[in-house]
């Protein structure tokens, strides 16, 4: 999927929603037996019209034992080819085995985008750009309590880590092709954060369970194409503990969506 | 498997070779039909005796396809429980969903190790740290080109960022589960390293393919109890290319383990 498709899809919903598709079998409605590609169909069923993007969890995939990466691919080919859909996977090695790495996410798995972390540098981050039409999404500054130990630097450095990735990484893609996990427990940095990449999208996670403001984030952090996909997993995911899992999934989806539309509306340049 | 049990196995084999099982399907002999497992257990019978470790990495694996990890799986059975087993996977997510890639490697595939990216801070690193017996190896310094990129951080900095990172992990755990990858292409690097962690074990890629120099890795490196796993991939795996493979690998662990029996008796505090 390339930007400006994207871009036509957040219009075309008045949404720049990413749902989050992080199941713990142990949250899952009884009912279902622990099934999480039941649920996860359920979910996707609830949620389509809302959302532009999925994004599972690779890890929570792994917990469910040798297949399930079975399960992801399974997953990935229900969403179908209408969302753009990231393998959050926050891969990175040396350079011939990150191209292992990107095969897996974008030819088994059939995904658009794949997270990638950057500590090891252009090599580690290079062979996820190969691929034409596909994405690579490199954390710059993170949504949990650990961004604060190296992502933010140290009294004195010439400047933050989360700085030099973003600038550094612009010389290695385009914003066709590379986006920046930006966390939206970090609000006040989206104004910085767009002046060090204007032109890319960021996926923002953090909103609901971890607290980020939404709103803070769009008045900051929208360019001329949106340049936003902001990410809700548990509050989509589990917004009821029972039979009524999709309809609350749909109903909590629906909600976000229309602070979107909002938002598009008022800061959309 | 603990520290000194470790250590009591390099006192025992004389080696401290780490054998790096990244197979390429296109590069196993041609009589063995693109089987990794059975490629994978010819070199673990041939390279048994010299070595203390085996590390996958696990990009290899998924680049077999969905039943990637069953392969990884079946090949970390066959080794056993008498080596040291890390699998190679640069994981590291938010708390919770480290969580789970913990899970994977310690109780699905049976690892003792897994290697982590310090990036996302300490709650991406901790949730490693809770397996009694299990071990995370943190990127401090790695091997590749792009470890310049931003370890060493930027003029006018602080601290390097792999000196801040090696500082910081010792604070979330101990030497009994806390190990480094330090990269023998830094070799200039090891006295400095060795002072920020004296009692870490430091995982050593690099040598062989990548260009490191063992003997000043171990001249610089070695503490008390070693400290030190050197890993060999691709010299051991494709020391020869047909039917003679597996001798080939025996031979070129040996030689590695001879050099090592050298630098033990002459580093060895």
């Amino acid at each position: 999927m390339t930007r400006q498709e994207l871009f036509s899809a957040i219009q075309r919903k008045r949404s720049f929603l990413c749902v989050g598709l992080d199941t713990d079998p142990s949250k899952i409605p009884g009912q279902l037996n622990g099934d999480v590609l039941a649920f996860n169909k359920a979910i996707i069923d609830a949620t389509r019209d809302y959302c532009v993007a999925y994004k599972p969890n690779t890890a929570f995939y792994e917990a469910l034992g040798l297949d399930g990466m079975r399960i992801l691919k399974d997953t990935i080919d229900y969403i179908g080819k209408e969302h753009f859909i990231i393998a959050d996977a926050k891969r990175g090695d040396i350079g011939n085995t990150s191209g292992y790495y990107a095969s897996f996410a974008f030819h088994t798995l059939g995904a658009d985008a794949i997270t990638v972390a950057p500590y090891m540098g252009a090599d580690s981050v290079q062979p996820f750009l190969n691929y034409p039409g596909k994405w690579a999404i490199v954390l710059a500054l993170t949504s949990n309590p650990g961004s604060d130990d190296f992502q933010h630097g140290a009294v004195g450095d010439a400047a933050p880590l989360y700085a030099r990735v973003m600038q550094r990484a612009q010389t290695w893609g385009s914003p066709e092709q590379l986006m920046f996990v930006c966390g939206a427990t970090h609000p006040e940095k989206f104004a910085e954060l767009r002046q060090l990449a204007p032109e890319h999208f960021f996926l923002v996670p953090g909103i609901g369970a971890q607290g980020g403001d939404l709103d803070a984030v769009c008045r900051h952090g929208m360019n001329a194409e949106c340049g936003l996909l902001v990410n809700s997993s548990r509050g989509i995911l589990y917004a009821a503990p029972d039979a009524g899992f999709a309809e609350a999934a749909r109903a909590a989806a629906h909600e976000l969506q229309q602070q979107m539309e909002a938002a598009l509306k008022n800061y959309l340049p």
